[in-house]
Order: structure tokens, then sequence, then C-alpha cells
């Protein structure tokens, strides 16, 4: 098995980190990785925001918190509060896909970017989690989002596609159990 | 730079195949990656439909040519036609990424899917194309839609949600040039 193959088998999502922020040669080499991602057409209508400021991250989490503790059903919420309150796990680093508003393959590019991302990161001795509330600070939901929307460059014609948090795990997890039966051979 | 950055600078989108089986041990390489992508939720909400059979691979094609020249803008088909004709290149193998009717992450599982499979690929030599136009054939302007959808193992409560191909290419095509001006930093 090559490099890549162990790779892609050994990345796994990481729940908890030290918050320790990366070092910026590995993460300026998971940004051209995701910069390298194909997008539909080439179009390349995205824009990543890779947020390093661990006080911003710590206020996002604050702010998704107080969307969840808000929602009907607080089970979720509770079950973070419980583990200490971090809906990004501690993460020192979050990274925001967005899309531009009319494009129509921009979830699919996204995906394609946050794995590109997860595997460059995972090379290079730095945990991921693919994190879809990441969006949560930024959503209807939340009071302040205008707010951390200005505080992060994120322009009125671009909505949220996926987001990825990056650090140094401090967990270890099995990758999850692959499903073969999934699979359907026309041959 | 390791093998997988190296890999993931090196993977370029394919537009041309000898049409030559790939190995089966490389395409169980292939699919497993696949299998290894992470999802939402780790929920798994997707089919994987290989086909291998070339013969089927070229009626989809047909199948295609047929939707794209009763096109109101027959642009693209022309230009097709006056390169052979394959909207598929010519690839020995199309996979499709199926997802469940009511997946809320479909589209972008989908994504992290076929890219892990087009990373797979560069790495053990198999050229590839991620391609939204394997969606045709099975599309509502395909007259043979459903008898497509039959022979592949397409099942009613199931969408389209991306397409690869995979094979041999004929053809070396430069990576595409990276637009580090669409990063925005939150230092």
């Amino acid at each position: 098995m090559n490099e890549v193959l162990k790779t892609i088998q050994n990345r796994f999502s990481c729940r908890g980190y030290t918050g320790e922020p990366i070092e910026q040669e590995k993460l300026d080499a998971i940004v051209k990785a995701a910069l390298q991602s194909p997008t539909a057409m080439d179009a390349q209508r995205f824009k990543l925001i890779v947020i390093t400021n661990k006080d911003m991250v710590d206020q996002l989490n604050e702010a998704a918190m107080e969307v969840l503790k808000s929602d009907p059903n607080p089970a979720f919420y509770e079950r973070i509060k419980s583990r200490g309150g971090k809906v990004y796990y501690n993460a020192p680093c979050m990274v925001l896909v967005l899309k531009d508003a009319d494009s129509k393959h921009g979830i699919c590019d996204s995906g394609i970017m946050v794995q590109t991302m997860a595997l460059a990161a995972t090379s290079l001795g730095v945990d991921s989690v693919i994190c879809a509330m990441a969006s949560i600070p930024f959503s209807d939901k939340s009071k302040n989002a205008a707010e951390y929307k200005s505080k992060v460059g994120w322009e009125a014609d671009q909505e949220f596609a996926m987001g990825i948090l990056l650090g140094q795990g401090n967990i270890t997890k099995e990758p999850h159990t692959i499903s073969p039966q999934k699979v359907h051979y026309v041959r």
C-alpha cells in the first residue's frame, strides 16, 4: 500500500485538540493543497477563510453554543456542555469554504476541497475534522452573525459550503468501519 | 514535499483515455479508498455503482450524446462530436456516487468521495476526471433513463450526487493554475 492509500486509510475525524497553533509551513502546505483541488469546470467559485486566531475560534465557539442552547431539542447542547462546552473541540484553526451564492457545483467542490485538506493534514501529522457546524455562528439563528461575517471577511454574495477544523489532536480514534455492501458492480 | 502533497499537486482532470480496462487490484484499491472517505456523521448514505463494462459505458455515452444533441444550444454537442463523439472520453470505467434522496449532506459527501478516488487513482498511475455529466443518461431528458437505471442497479430512492471516470489516459495536462488570492487569513 502506497503512502497516499495509507493516508486515506489512516485519516480520522478528530474531535479533541490541544489548542496549540499549527506550524506555519504545514498550514501553508494544507492551504496550497486546497487550491490544487479541482472545481467544476475549473471555475474556482470559492473563497477560503483561514482562521488561525484562537481567540476568534473561541468566540465563534461561544456564539455556536448560544445557538445550540436555544435549540428546541437541547440534547446536543447538553452533551457538548458536559464535555467542556467546546463544539469546535478546542481546535486552533477553522477553515471556512464559502461558495459564490449562484454556484451550481459549489457544495460538491467544497467536499472535494475539505477532504483534500484533511488528507494533506494527515500526511503532515496534523489532525482534522470536517465540520458543517462551522456555519452556526454565521447563520440566521446567530444574533451576531453580521458582526462575525464582517470580522472574518465574509462577503454578501458568498454562502457557507463546508468547514474544517485543524490542529494537534489530543485523542486518537480508529477510522470508521467501511461498508463494501454499498458498492454495486456492473461488469 | 511528501507523496500525498505531490499526488494532490499532480492530479489532473484527464479528458482522453485509451479505453483499456483498469487492473482489478488497482480498481479494488480505489473503491476501498472511496469507502474510507468520511461522510456526514458517518451515516454513509450513499451507493457506489462501479461500471467496468466498457460496452455499458459506451451505451451511456451514446445516450448522453443524444440528450446533448437536443439541447437548445448545441455548441457543446458539436464540440464533442468534432472530437470523436466521446463525452466520457473513451474511459473504460465510470463510477456513479448516488445519495439517499433525503440525505442533507449527500452532495458534499460525494465531493469528498470522488476526490478521494481521484487521489487514490493518481497514486496508482490511473487517470481520472470528476464528471457531473455522468448523470445525463439517467436524467429526465434521457428517453431511456429508466432502462439505464435498471441496468446499473440504481434504486428509486437514490439520486445522482457525482460521477468519476477512471482509466489510462492517452493525454497529459498541466494541473490548473492555483489562485492564492482566494484565501483570506484571520490571524
